[in-house]
């Protein structure tokens, strides 16, 4: 059994909620689809998930928004129209919408996540009557009745283990089930969503839950790059790597896949397999528990920017029980996370992302480390970009940072940190902002543009 | 004015402070002078501080020792004898000694530490003494008149900011002023000793105090060396550095002089130049707050073994709040300090020293971090070396770590940890202890053999 998930750009249209149903028909073994709310049909097209969201905030301002329901009601009206089904699903999801519109709005958030979430449950139905159109036994299932519990955290729901031996159940079902992404129910019975493109999530889940033998994860690009392509053009493709290869590849920058979603697959050892359904015969990237090395030590490089250091001295720092604990305690009371801490001798520099801090929280943490730690000097510096080198092998491979450190100097890209050693499978380098891409291109440079494939 | 201080080995016999009165004379700068007790004349020899503790320890055990008390006394005789000087000072270390020995013994710390500072007390005594005797005006001063006041921690002295201005009045003293190093007192006018080695320490307050031009410490090397000699044979000499790169080298194996005793000299930009006792002609090194760049980027490398890590791993812990504070919580309350905390994504490693865990404490606190943050796994190695490459021009020069990482690499050092990017003047790699020497001679390879001086 495989499960399918398939993101809003695969179901924006009827011509590729017809390629959805191809692909899926093809193979027997495709029996879970998980789908998100249609997406972008075009550049400048919206999402209807953010339709939803203003149509939401418009009824909680004690509003009505008559015309973006029709809207909303129209993208799924447009879908079904143009895979000439019949009118009768759109008339399940506008009375379902309009229904939710009129529910309790005690809790904001609540209100919005059960509307937002609405997107994705209503596609399912709308997927299930097409391929029951097309003369295939398929079938909607509503999360909640088939036992997916989460934690009570709107935008941020956890799924609760039992979650996984209700979802075992399902494989008792005739055909195809069509599962919404993006969101569970707590136990008070209440829609709660996972985060942003939480319908990998979903997907991840229901592999798990079902014991899958394989988790397809269909997008919109022929397989997970090397290199961002917008950094590097026609990068080389990732044919195969590690979940924990793609969990660092995620964190910097690399947003094919959701870095939360990998946990389920890999705490069941199911792959993922990542596809274009605009290109289905492409092979893809399969995400493994081990794989063969083949290309050399480095399977993909990724960078971010938006970061800051915080530089704090003080002379005997090493001598001081508990600075450190001091120092990251300030931090935590303005909520603030950090990413590294390398330390020298008498100093130490904490990187975090500077979207965290305006001007006066910044003001008020470095005057307390100053006034609270005794510090010698505390100083600030903006826009740096973390460039991250991934790769199983590197660990095996005493040159990796020779060669990284030596194709960033010959690139005149100045390293402003290093941070390599907890982490077995990537080695990171801090940048100026004004660096990053050219320290991408030559990382790129010295590890696949030589590379034979 | 000049502050010269002297060790126990340029003070161990008469034939040593001959050398040390004609390098005094020998520059009428040179007006105040500190000493060590007498150390050891011989490897097999005992260092008087060593007599003078054990001699302490049997007292406290309610026993007496005039063995002891003999041969301490005696090494001071011995001394005078072999310079051709009277007794009267001989009489006046033995009643002092004795006099101290009947004293208070309600705190054996602080006896102990007034036992173990007339070692210096008494040698400042016999100096001045001597360099009357060869015509020269000289006397000895107390640290308690001149107003060397520290805080009460026995063995850990901190000097207290008054003290500045009250040896600053010493300027007045006619002729050369001759000052005990390694101890203070506190408010109650009790001995407190500096930690081991503490005379240095005197010497640069006593430098700051005295607003000094140069503060000249004497020992028994001709220099301070880019390396470790017992590591790579007749490594070059390092002529010039400043107090970060020496500090950064002190930290990490380099001996020669005690990181503490930079601090006051630092302060007021007071050079500090080590020389060799037992060859005054030869140039030494100079310690500055600014230097010139002259033979590439490092200045120096050192290294210690004796470090454990704790690796640490949880999938998602980077957005945790607060984990890695209370992983360093957790540490603190075990009294255990860290030297580097590098971080991945999902995992973080803690370098310490191991000699401060016994098997009960590290199988306490890898429970308690398995157990209180739910870590997914702990783990701890043993037995790794920090290996420091240091060098003021490090951070201009963009191709330091490719060359370093490089060397190690053709050496096939397997490099376990990377800290660079906090300190401005350092570079450090992690290495299996197995590796650490290895490591030592690549990089001294890389960065001084190949360099003309």
């Amino acid at each position: 059994m495989k499960v399918v998930k398939f993101g809003g750009s695969s179901l924006a249209t009827g011509a590729q909620l017809e390629k959805v149903f191809d692909i899926v028909a093809q193979d027997p073994k495709r029996r879970a689809v998980v789908v998100s709310a249609p997406g972008k049909r075009h550049t400048a097209d919206t999402k209807v998930t953010d339709l939803l969201i203003a149509c939401a905030e418009r009824y909680l301002s004690n509003g009505e928004a008559p015309e973006l329901v029709e809207e909303i009601v129209g993208r799924y009206a447009d879908i079904a129209l143009e895979v000439g089904l019949g009118n009768e699903v759109i008339g399940l999801i506008r009375s379902d919408l309009l229904r939710l519109l009129q529910s309790d709005k005690q809790s904001p958030e609540r209100f919005i996540d059960a509307i937002k979430a609405s997107g994705e449950d209503n596609n399912a139905k709308l997927v299930a009557a097409y391929f029951r159109h097309r003369g295939v036994e398929a079938h909607y299932v509503n999360p909640k009745d088939a036992g997916l519990f989460v934690t009570s955290e709107p935008g941020n729901a956890q799924v609760l283990p039992e979650s996984y031996d209700n979802l075992f159940q399902l494989r008792q079902e005739p055909g195809i089930i069509v599962f919404p992404g993006f969101f569970g129910f707590n136990e008070e019975g209440e829609v709660i969503t996972f985060s942003r493109s939480g319908s990998d999530i979903t997907g991840s889940i229901l592999a798990n839950g079902l014991k899958a033998e394989l988790y397809e994860n269909f997008t919109d690009v022929d397989a997970v790059y090397t290199v961002n392509p917008s950094i590097v053009p026609h990068p080389k493709e990732i044919r195969e790597l590690t979940y924990r290869e793609m969990r660092e590849l995620s964190y910097a920058g690399f947003s094919v896949f959701h870095d939360e979603a990998l946990i389920p697959a890999f705490r069941t050892n199911i792959p993922v397999q990542i596809k274009n359904t605009n290109n289905p015969s492409a092979e893809g990237t399969r995400v493994v528990t081990k794989r063969d090395n083949t290309n050399g030590p480095v399977v993909g490089i990724a960078s971010d920017s938006g970061f800051c250091s915080i530089y704090i001295s003080k002379y005997l720092m090493n001598r001081e029980i508990g600075f450190g604990r001091r120092v990251l305690q300030i931090l935590e009371d303005d909520g603030l996370t950090y990413e590294h801490i390398p330390s020298g001798i008498d100093d130490m520099t904490i990187i975090l992302r500077q979207n965290q801090m305006d001007d006066t929280i910044e003001n008020r943490v470095i005057k307390r480390l100053k006034d609270e730690l005794d510090a010698d000097e505390v100083t600030v510096e903006h826009n740096i970009a973390l460039v991250m080198v991934v790769g199983e092998a590197m660990r095996h491979n005493v040159g990796t940072t020779a060669r990284a450190a030596k194709a960033l100097s010959d690139a005149r890209v100045n390293i402003e940190m290093i941070n390599q050693g907890s982490s077995e499978v990537s080695m990171m380098f801090g940048v100026k902002e004004a660096q990053e891409k050219q320290a991408v291109r030559a990382l790129y440079q010295e590890f696949f543009a030589k590379v034979i494939v």
